[in-house]
Formats: C-alpha cells, sequence, structure tokens
C-alpha cells in the first residue's frame, strides 16, 4: 500500500464508556503503541450503556460522514467475555471492527466482507473484560498500518447478527415508520428515507406522530416559528421532527420506536 | 505557502452540538476526506444551545491562545438556513469561519478582512440543517491545503452584526462593567480588562458585585482562605472575581450580564 | 534524538477543568504554539476539581497503557499559584509533568529522576491562575521535541509528596485492603493487585465489601446474570467488584477508601 492511501486509513472510536475514565485513552495508547502516526477521532463515547440500536444508528452516520480506508472501532459490548465474535467488516471501502452483537443491523446489507476473530494473540495477555483496549484497537491500528482485515482471520459467511430494526414500509399512501433516533437537541429522527418520500410534493405530505399531525415538508428550521414542531429531511437524510429552537422530543414526549406515520396524498 | 507554514494551519471546532451525537465527528470527517492530514482539536462543544454571547467569548479566548495561521469555525447557529451570512474574517494572521450573528462581536475591533459567502458548491449536496459539516468544515478544510479566503468568495465591507456586550466604561474614579462570562468553576469573569486598571494600587481597588464588596485585587487563589471570595485577574487578563476552591457563582448568585463595579481611589 | 524517537514523544493530558470551557484547549494552543506536529491525546479532563486521590490512580492508568517516550501532563492542583512545586519525573522511559501535591502517590517507588522548576521563563508572561497552559503544557511541548527534563531545572533529591493511599496488607490468611476508585459504570476497583492472589485457588477466595460476601472470583463479566455481584480481576490488574451490566457502586452503596476484605482459604 502507498503511503497516501495509508494516511486515509484513519481510526474512529465510539463508545459506551463516557468520559470520566481513561478507558478510550488506553485505547488510543494501545493504538499509538503500534502505530505512532495513527490519526484518531472520537466518534463519540456517550453512547447510553449496553444501547446496541444507538449504536448501530451512528455506525450508519459514521460510514456515511467518513471517506474509504477509514477504520472504526464501535465497543458497545454487553457481552464482553462471552463467546461472542469480534469481527472485522468491510463496507463500502471503509473497515468496521466490533463485535457481532446487532451493531451492523442497519449497515448489513452493505457488508463486502467480515472477517471474525476471537484473540489477537492468545499468548499476550488479553484482559477478559477490556477487548476494547486489548483486540479491537490493537487490530484496528494494525490495519491503519496496511495489513489486511484477513491477516487476522478467516473469513467467514456465517451471517452478522441483527437486532429488530424495521425498515419503513410503503402501504396504498401511507409510509408506516418509527423513530430511530433521538438527538441531544430532541430532534426525532425517523426510519423514512428521504428516497421513500420522492415524487411527492413536499407541502402535500403530511406527518403523524403521537397526537401531533405536521402539514408538509420544511426546507430548514429557520422557516418558523421559534419552539414549533416542523418536518424536514434531516442531515442524514431521513425524516426528522425538529422544534425550532425546541426540542421535539420534549415537546412530543416520544421515545425511539415510536410510530411514525406519513401521508402521501400529493 | 511552504508546508510548515501550511502545517501550522491547524483548525480548531467549537459549537453547541454537545458530544452525545456524531455531530462533531462529522465535521472531523468532512475535514479529512479533503485533508487527511489535518490537524483538528476540539475548543468546546458545550456552548449553551444557540448561545451566541458565549461564542463570542470563547471566540476571543481561541484567538489569543493559538498560534498565526490557525483556523477557527465556530458554529453557534440559531439561524441556520436562513440567509444569514457565512464568513472568512482574518484576525491577527488566523482565521474564523462562522455564521455572521454576533459571533464576532467581542473581536470585530481586530478583524482585517472579511469574506462572505453563502454555499461552498451549489450543485453538491447541501444540507439545509447542518452547515458547519457541508459548508464550514470543508472551507475550513480547504484553507487548512493553502487555500486563501479570497477563493471562496467576496471581500466584503458590509460591517459584521454585533450583538449587545458593551465593553466597561471608566466614568471619574469608578469602572462599570458587567459579567461577561462564568466558567465551569464557577469563576466570574468580567469585561474589565487588566489595562484599565494599570496605574491604581492592587491594594486599593474595591470591587463590587451584587450585595458583595471586595478589597483589594489578589495575585492568586492559594491567597485566601478555602471557601472565600477574592478578586484577580484571570487567565485572559481580565477582572475576575473567584472563590478558593469553590464556585463564586454560587456565593455570589449572579449571572452572565450583572453589573460589577470597581473603585478606584488608589 | 532521532526523528522516529522524537513521534514517539506523544503528550496525553489529564485535568480536573471539564469540557465546558476552553481551558484544555487553551492548553493544545500552547504546545501547537511550540511543537506544530505535537500528537496530543486527552486522558480525561473529568476528574472532580482538586480530587488529588483520582488524579494518582488515572496517572496509574495512562503509565501502564501508554508506549516509552509519552508525555503526560496531569494538572489537578489546588494550590495554583502557592509555592508547591512543578516537576518532570521519569518514570520507566516515560515523563510526568505535574504539580507535586500527592499526584505520584501510587508511582512514587517507579520514579527514576525528578526535575523540579516554578517558572519556565520568569520575564515571560506567565498567569498566576493557569500554569497547566502557562507553564506545564510549554515543557510538554518543549519535551516532545526533543529536550531533556534537565533542560527545564535541577534534578532533586526531596521526596515527592505523598498523600494517604495505603497499600493492601496480608495478615494470616486476609488481605485487607480498600476501594480505590470507582469508575464511570459504577465498577469498584480496590488495591488489592492481582499478584497478591497468586498461588489461591480463584473459587476459593472470599471477597468481603459492606455487608456483602461475594464468594470466588470469576473472569468475566458475562458469567452471572444481570444485576448480580461479582468479584474479578478489573482491567488494570486489581482485584474489582463489578455488577454485570449494573452498577455495583449503587448495589453496595460503597465509596472510594471503604474497606475490601479477601479470605484466602483455598
Amino acid at each position: 500500500m502507498k503511503a497516501s492511501q495509508m494516511s486515509a486509513r484513519r481510526i474512529t472510536l465510539t463508545t459506551d464508556f463516557g468520559e470520566y475514565d481513561t478507558y478510550v485513552a488506553q485505547m488510543k495508547g494501545a493504538i499509538l503503541s503500534r502505530n505512532p502516526s495513527a490519526t484518531i477521532i472520537d466518534g463519540t463515547h456517550k453512547i447510553p450503556r449496553h444501547d446496541i440500536t444507538r449504536g448501530a444508528v451512528l455506525l450508519g452516520e459514521l460510514l456515511a460522514a467518513f471517506p474509504g480506508g477509514s477504520i472504526h472501532v464501535v465497543v458497545v459490548d454487553p457481552g464482553v467475555g462471552s463467546d461472542r465474535r469480534i469481527v472485522i467488516a468491510s463496507i463500502a471501502g471503509q473497515f468496521v471492527v466490533a463485535p457481532d452483537n446487532g451493531l451492523f443491523t442497519l449497515v448489513s446489507d452493505r457488508v463486502e466482507q467480515v472477517v471474525e476473530f476471537h484473540h489477537l494473540d492468545e499468548s499476550g495477555s488479553v484482559s477478559s473484560t477490556f477487548h476494547g483496549r486489548d483486540i479491537m484497537a490493537p487490530v484496528a491500528a494494525d490495519l491503519s498500518l496496511g495489513r489486511e482485515p484477513t491477516d487476522f482471520g478467516p473469513v467467514t459467511d456465517e451471517p452478522l447478527i441483527t437486532i429488530d430494526l424495521p425498515p419503513a414500509k410503503l402501504t396504498g399512501d401511507i409510509i408506516q415508520g418509527s423513530v430511530r433516533a433521538i438527538d441531544g437537541f430532541g430532534n426525532v429522527t425517523t426510519n423514512i428515507a428521504e428516497s421513500m418520500l420522492h415524487g411527492h410534493e413536499p407541502k402535500s405530505l403530511v406527518v403523524e406522530i403521537a397526537e401531533r399531525r405536521l402539514e408538509g415538508l420544511h426546507s430548514t428550521y429557520a422557516n418558523i416559528a421559534a419552539g414549533e414542531l416542523l418536518a424536514l429531511i434531516g442531515s442524514s437524510n431521513f425524516l426528522e421532527i425538529a422544534a425550532n429552537q425546541a426540542s421535539a422530543e420534549k415537546i412530543i414526549g416520544c421515545h425511539v420506536g415510536d410510530e411514525v406515520r406519513v401521508r402521501c396524498t400529493g
């Protein structure tokens, strides 16, 4: 591999570790011990503990935001120390190193190759409780140096585990979807992709959530009065329900998984 | 531009995005997609949502702390998607990429050049809701590669927007100022610059805030008993009211904007 | 020093500054002003304010996690501005720049050399309140460029200050220890090193904390039911009391310093 390609092999770290401890720094120490020139970017470390659904959503966001050659380490791992697999999945020219516990659910149809491994070095010092530092970080470091996934284990055909995150469905004039994620501002993102709304007049769409009924799709927060709800296409290209300068989550009182309907009569 | 100068063109990111989401990471992905060798530093992402006053204060701190050639991206942007301008301002050999909504208030007298632009690439995919990722980050990346502000848009003479952050005033023996910022420790920073106090005997100054009256300027927190209030010159060279190992904010019960007076009788 | 060695001289920053302000960014600006190519890693900035015990624990973790040549800056500094020393301690091929206030307590027996200094440049502009930015960061930057500790001040034989963090003791069949740290998940780490338990059958050990009695040492969280307490060797090689997918701290109601006993009858 050429130097220019290797410099593209930056590493992102995304975990449920929080920022109170040095766990993330310990992962970075493990990476820099192997690749002193590694570029390491934090995804976020504030995934609620063991929230695989949120990890799956954020993994999709990271893959969309980073260029080819990037290596994403995602550690949301309630089964650490059990016999769950750790895998390297190749997706659109990027690599994801993560436990196979459902984190790949939303990107599984784009996975090109899966390599599985349990331990980097069975003779080495591997903690039973911190595979992020002792297994996944070293693998990511070695990938960033130009090693290939198959250097770490066999290619497997066994399907990646998926959790129950059903896609939105179109039935007649109605798209039946659900709340997929809620961000730190209280913006409510659904599983209804922009592409499902193509061919409809934005003004004619009606979005329903809880007892609310939002008429028309807006193009930006700034179009309506502060504190009012609106529907728009969010920055990840999914239907989003937001409030201008306020929390849609609080106004609506909704949660991840709640039902969202779009009436496409235009 | 020489390589050595380009390496000086590091990028800082300062936002009100919080750390729960991947929004900051998405900005970094956009930067690294254009400049794989970019050095990116977080200012803070904990500006209270839409708090332009705080953004203005922190921008001043960053400009003081970073060397020439640095590029500061500040995203506190309640008007995202409206017709507010995005600008590149040149200040003391550094660049600031930010919406023109008051964030420049405290540094506007030091701005040497303003370039304005609305979209990096009108044919490209530009979100209406995430200009930090889709417009400002790419511009910062290109600046870090050695491009000049005028590559992105025309120089403008239209004044930058300022918000109401009046400077302190000297009337007779009294400096009339106000609380400019309160930090995470509860230290209370005013808008009274150290230079306004030159020529006065530190021991003779009397600082008044709320019902409190603090006699003399101290040189360090360690000079007084734990839990006691003191006035001193803070690390940004403004008058600060602090408490040794305690929160002055809580002891005083003050807020940003509250009145502060200094009696200079010495 | 060779370039390859210098690239190993990365800098970690660990403070009680929190993330609301730009204080950490200001330290990074000071470092990059001197070494534009510095690699800077955050340890954590969420040490509770002035908690030297926690700083001492985290310093030990960082030294274990990072490779030789690393430079660790630790700023937990209630005595900033007093006459407490700032030192550069050499430990196992790494450098630590920190105030001498007890932060070295847990690593003092491994310190190879101590250099002390009070001010980097007495003629320069040094804040009385922000030695992290004005003294420690510049020293770390210069070390990262290949300068040696003795360039900054004299080697001293005066012992580093230690705070009361007694080691665990073996008396007969009983190890008498205490809670050393509690992490963000509520995992309870003790001062009982794995090495003290060598030679005993893991299943035969009994761990006592508060009114609780935990039988046997487990090898991983996944071995027991969710919500149940277990004892195991944590990722830093000390005895830890944890709960599978729950907070041991909350279940037990314990605090740093509380007594922990291990009965070694096997």
